[in-house]
């Protein structure tokens, strides 16, 4: 098969909007490469990487030479360009529109407010050596579960899926943001049976596309577990 | 003609992404009513608003009985469900994901930067009454600078628009963004001449209903600058 066919994808799994686009590529068959980046290690900031991404961030996908960044913008290409089946990214209006609606809404709550705990919990401590920071941590954790309300309250009130009866990429990428606090050993749903719910949802609409992108999130949750 | 038939909008023109909405529906001439909403006296925050947005946000928007709100979805449910000129949303797979990108990007980029200089310099000290924070503005304003940047060197590197050669919904977002702070007398693209001709390019794109958009904003600058 020649090069120039698959997607190919530059990915940290560590990264939540990463997971969403491998969980697509995984579930779609879209038949892909995956350019595995460390971010940890700085592989972002290479000459190479700034080249491709001046913004220096994961994912990347290129596509036959079309170079594009955001995870929101890659997902919805790769349902649009590729043959996947309707329910990722409804054509009709209305039925996308609320994915639209759904992933604007994303960027100012659920991946702030996720990513917030698990940078204090694993992240900020990890580098610095020095202990979480708890009232910023409770901070985040307020804001969090004011996104959590608003998740149960509005998106998931009268349907299974955030955006209706199927699973859309505005699941996917609030499930991977929702797993992340996991690498830090906190379940954020613990106490949420409707988000649980839910997760349980698109977990088995996805199958092992779910735990094969999270697989090194897992891993690190089970090093740290084992070091306590 | 029948109500039915007009798309409703709940817009408080001091606010970015309802001026964006606004030029959208002015310029393609989108048959619709505006329902005028003024934040400052909280009818965001009415029984009945509340009913149609619980997230008490505009704009909203209401198609034949249809609710959506946050502008980015709004702005491509319009261009999808009328039959607006292709440039506003292209519908090629790779442009339309160049409009995705930006837009994505977009919320954690232009709309907080800028708004974050407006709220300080503007809506802060007048709702307090106290004097604007000069240290929270300077790193406000430097954030902005560093969107301002990005701006120019990715987006607008080598074409005219954000988003390539025509005007695109993304413009107007951006460009209602970085309007915001003339509220407080503030031009921030005053130093930046490819930002400023980037802006002409979309006010001459938009004619009239640029400023239509903006008289409530252009009313407040001229109020503030006569009490000096």
């Amino acid at each position: 098969m020649a090069t120039g066919r698959l997607v190919e994808v530059y990915l940290d799994l560590l990264s939540q909007p990463c997971r969403a686009v491998h969980i697509l590529l995984t579930c779609a068959k879209i038949p892909h490469r995956v350019r595995t980046m460390a971010l940890r290690k700085g592989e972002h900031r290479t000459p190479d990487f700034t080249k491709l991404n001046p913004m220096q961030k994961v994912p990347v996908m290129v596509d036959d030479g079309f170079v594009l960044t955001e995870s929101d913008a890659i997902l919805k290409y790769l349902a649009t360009k590729y043959d996947v089946p309707e329910h990722w990214y409804p054509r009709q209006p209305e039925r996308r529109a609320r994915v639209d609606e759904y992933t604007a809404w994303h960027h100012t709550n659920t991946r702030p407010h996720a990513a917030k705990v698990f940078i204090l919990e694993v992240l900020l401590p990890a580098q610095s050596g020095s202990l979480v920071d708890e009232a910023r941590l409770n901070r985040a954790l307020s804001d969090l579960n004011d996104t959590l309300d608003k998740l149960e309250s509005m998106f998931l009130r009268r349907q299974p899926f955030l955006c209706g009866d199927d699973i859309t990429v505005a699941d996917l990428l609030a499930a991977c943001e929702l797993t992340q606090p996991l690498g830090g050993g906190r379940d954020v749903l613990k106490e949420r049976p409707q988000l649980q719910r839910w997760r349980s949802r698109v977990q088995s609409a996805v199958g092992e596309a779910f735990d094969k992108a999270h697989a090194v999130l897992y891993a690190l949750r089970d090093r740290r577990r084992a070091r306590l």
